[in-house]
């Protein structure tokens, strides 16, 4: 046994107990979703759930993981690691490249798992399973590796983007905005007359547990992000995102009692998750205070963006371009105000945000990163639901709709009562 | 690379994966209340939960901590440390104070949520609020201080409390009692002609997982509180947890099959939680044999405390007091009677209980300090509840009550049909 | 601090840590076996999660331990340990021995927690607690010391099994199968007419986070299995742990699409679970396509299998067998196949597969292997079921069967709607 071994040893437990932590996520997402959808609708989301990570960590691994961290060409798209095969000595790790491509798997995941909600109680289940293949094989690898890889064009920018504000959660979020309008509001969502009806969440219970799986799975989403344990920043990291999250939840407590007159439980839930993803880009490079401002404006924007989009007729049902793509903008963005070279220095090269005298250069790189990945993500998603519907419905049929995704498009309700046996035999064989 | 550094970073996942199972706990907490309570009170004991990890983290960040952990003055309380800043060298740690905040501020979180379902289904929202910050910016901070910090007289007398059986289980469990008999009972739980009507759990499968989740935070909670990964205790004390929570849990499956003529459910989850209460403060310092004594002992008298109240006419719907205040009074105790020099030896001084050659002493010592802590976290929530009902309601109107607080004081339904759209706007802007 | 204390720290928390996470799969066995079953039983299949883990745990360690670890006598049974006393040495660890039997007493809760479904909504609950005394205190024991132990006789002629697709999927399932025939269908599930009945799961969102969180857990599970941090297995054995979920999940969804024109929620949920336990033996030792295709294979096996169980009229509620007996099957003989030298060589020997030169050798044992834990699961099974029938019922009257075992053995329903108050003080004496 000797110092280099054990040190690897302590890196690879880390890095696995993390990337499980981020996977339990899943679990997480489908209690948030199935909890604020309607219950005839609760197990086809969930269903979208396991399309996420069971084709996302198999398209990941036979193509994404290589277009994203493969040998560089251009500082646009990587290009060899398919399989994990090939010589991936570029990516300087000293933990092994298959706990790498875990950790980086848990994340493309999470990345497609927040569009699912967007798209709830009305996407069709095989254009789903196309769409996801989209997102996981090309639409984030791109991204990402523009941002993250050793020399992609964003990173070699300078752009700073710790867990993913903007590779993760802004790309997600505009990527849900995007198949959010092109799919259409719910039918009923917006009345003929420009009322706009809400639609009560089935379980409220499930949906905060959701949550709080997800609180749990983000200590190894951000402080699992230094993929060592000797990284000095990751008791920082942990706490910022405590703080941040902490913040979001008590401001949308309070700002929904002065707004609404009562507090409303699923924008709380939903702060918390925007303080979450605010805090994702800059946990290791802002303060505590910070990091408690950032989680604050997060839980307050995610209020008014929801509304915002009302207004605007776009029929998201679980919040997802509120929660992540408004946060994550948020997110991205605050690192060049707040990102304190003490802190960074510990992590990297020592950033400076523009109130630390830094100016308007990181600020300016982090607005250009924002963009290009909102852009794409929008936009590309919008091509690609496009291409898929000139193959198949990528919307159920009215009558679907109607009776609910579950009993129409997967055949079997999410609760059944003790009405006892049901031949479903018939209804099994026909769809 | 040098071991420093390693040793360094092992003590930090070790804080950190173990804070987050801590924070988790919330989830689980959660869950067991929502199952415990009536459906219309659902969501309404959730908001609290909420109310506690949002306001309970930042509070004790901002006040609680320095009070808990600043540098003392006269045993009594901490005087600095606020936001974390300041001097605190004093509290000799491995890890960074960051860190170890972050592992004290689950901790905390933990009381609150001890408390709040004892007063379930009938407080008010904001007066909740008002109390939280109360807990955890003095209360708990203060019996914290005595018990746990460098200087506290508490401690300085030689009481030992592990992780918490009294300063977490008992404050908690004796706050949670007072504050149920402030309040009163709900509405209907005791009839004029003096019979109880029990309230069966709307939803027992979800309470029972929030038993395991919370089973499986316990192991971060005791192991955890070791704070160094190579403390010699790990095993032991995660043997021990496991052990006490098993015969907590056996014990009231035979226990009520022999008085009820059945194994009761709710009792059996809540006999595993006294388990792993009962444990906390000895998990360290005493044998497997004794674990197993205690836990049994815990799971009996949670069934024998929780039918007393009833006769006692407080109405207290998840048990909280049975739970936390019995459990953690027994726990406490059974350190003095336990406490093996051997284990403790590897731990920190060498505590000899009544059992092995440690006369009355620690006995002594243990009593007092449960005595001490069990009557200020009593008076005190007293005292506080006394103060806001002098500014806001603390229990909600009988109207509120009888809709639920879900629908009266949130204004949306823990769990909603598919009744499809219905026009809450006007709901949402006037309570 | 030496390197020394530091590696032993470091396996400690490691195993702690997962041992912490096998055992919150009993949180994920109570939410699948819940949501599968009808809502009049959801409380007393989680009761039996209950007496998995506490009684479980207290008979390994009173018990079964020894019978598995302790010293051998003959190859067959080990013979000291009771209550962890007595000398161990033969155990070669770098953890203390209480420390390892928490990790061991993980798996074996699991192991009862398989049967536990089998015989959901019919068995009475004494039985299934003499049933699991049995289980935790011999059956699996004596399997396990066969392949497990240091001397015993299956190891010794060369079987594998890493993480346990034999010993604890492949023994839990056939004791399974055993039991489900033993008790017999529930009423109604096959009708006269020879027509299979389907009995619509009660709660497909819980049954689908059970899956989730059962998947969180089995990083534990396997990658815990290397009881050593420094194993340099673990990214391997996590990521072939992730390629094989992923696998059955995503063949589930296609297989069920094709065969039934809709993708399957509960077969999907199941076609997870599959994957897991089929790479459980070979996680360490196969390629990550080997992984692949091992997962793929388990899920549409488990598909198969559970209709063939259900055209031979066996009644399977979860479906228990077809997910572990079946693809603990698979995956056994798979590492006959597909072990590959270069990875088991990093991890012990240096096994070699039929498809890697290892001719039938090592196949022939996986295969006796299976079958002698097969036979002894089945039969010991069926053996202990007639031997408690003697004594009292193994089943349920069809009284309390057709009202549910929740209300009529447990004598509280799992979920209540808020018809308010309930004197269950008569109900709660008299059974």
């Amino acid at each position: 046994m000797d110092i280099i071994e054990l040190s690897k040893g302590l890196d690879t437990i880390w890095v696995v107990l993390t990337a499980a932590m981020i996977l339990l996520m899943e679990g997480g997402f489908a209690l948030l979703e199935a909890g604020f959808v309607r219950q005839k609708n609760a197990v086809s989301i969930i269903m979208k759930v396991f399309v996420d990570i069971a084709f996302g960590a198999l398209i990941f691994y036979f193509v994404g993981f290589a277009i994203m961290y493969g040998k560089d060409a251009g500082g646009f798209i990587g290009t060899n690691g398919f399989m994990l095969k090939g010589d991936l000595s570029h990516i300087a790790l000293t933990i092994t490249q298959e706990t790498y491509w875990l950790f980086q798997c848990a994340f493309v995941i999470a990345v497609i798992s927040i569009v699912s909600g967007a798209v709830a109680e009305r996407i069709h289940f095989r254009a789903y399973i196309l769409f996801t293949i989209a997102m996981t094989g090309l639409i984030y690898p791109l991204a990402g590796h523009w941002v993250w890889s050793a020399d992609g064009w964003l990173g070699k920018l300078g752009m700073i983007d710790f867990a993913g504000s903007a590779v993760i959660h802004g790309l997600g979020g505009f990527a849900a905005l995007a198949a959010a309008m092109f799919i259409g509001p719910r039918i009923g969502k917006f009345g003929a007359d420009g009322k706009v009806n809400i639609v009560p969440p089935s379980n409220l219970p499930l949906a905060s547990v959701g949550a709080f799986i997800l609180w749990f799975g983000w200590f190894g989403f951000n402080a699992g992000s230094t993929l060592s344990a000797t990284h000095t920043g990751i008791g920082h990291i942990a706490v910022t995102t405590m703080l941040s999250a902490a913040a979001g939840g008590a401001t949308c407590i309070l700002f929904t009692m002065f707004r609404y007159k009562k507090a409303d439980p699923p924008m709380v839930i939903n702060g918390s998750l925007a303080g979450l993803v605010g805090i994702t880009a800059g946990c290791a490079f802002v303060s505590d205070g910070a990091a408690i401002l950032i989680g604050a404006v997060s839980g307050i924007a995610m209020v008014l963006a929801t509304e915002a989009l009302e207004g605007k007729r776009i029929d998201d049902p679980v919040g997802a371009f509120a929660v992540h793509g408004v946060s994550g903008s948020i997110g991205t963005i605050a690192v060049g105000l707040f990102a304190k070279p003490e802190l960074s220095a510990g992590v990297g090269k020592g950033y400076y945000g523009l109130f630390y005298g830094g100016g308007w250069n990181l600020l300016g790189v982090q607005a250009l990163g924002l963009l290009t990945v909102a852009v794409w993500g929008f936009f590309v998603t919008l091509a690609v639901l496009w291409l898929i519907r000139r193959v198949m419905p990528v919307r159920v049929s009215k009558d679907e709709e109607l009776v609910g995704l579950d009993v129409g498009i997967h055949g079997v309700p999410a609760y059944s009562s003790d009405t006892d046996f049901i031949d479903m035999e018939s209804m099994k064989r026909s769809k």
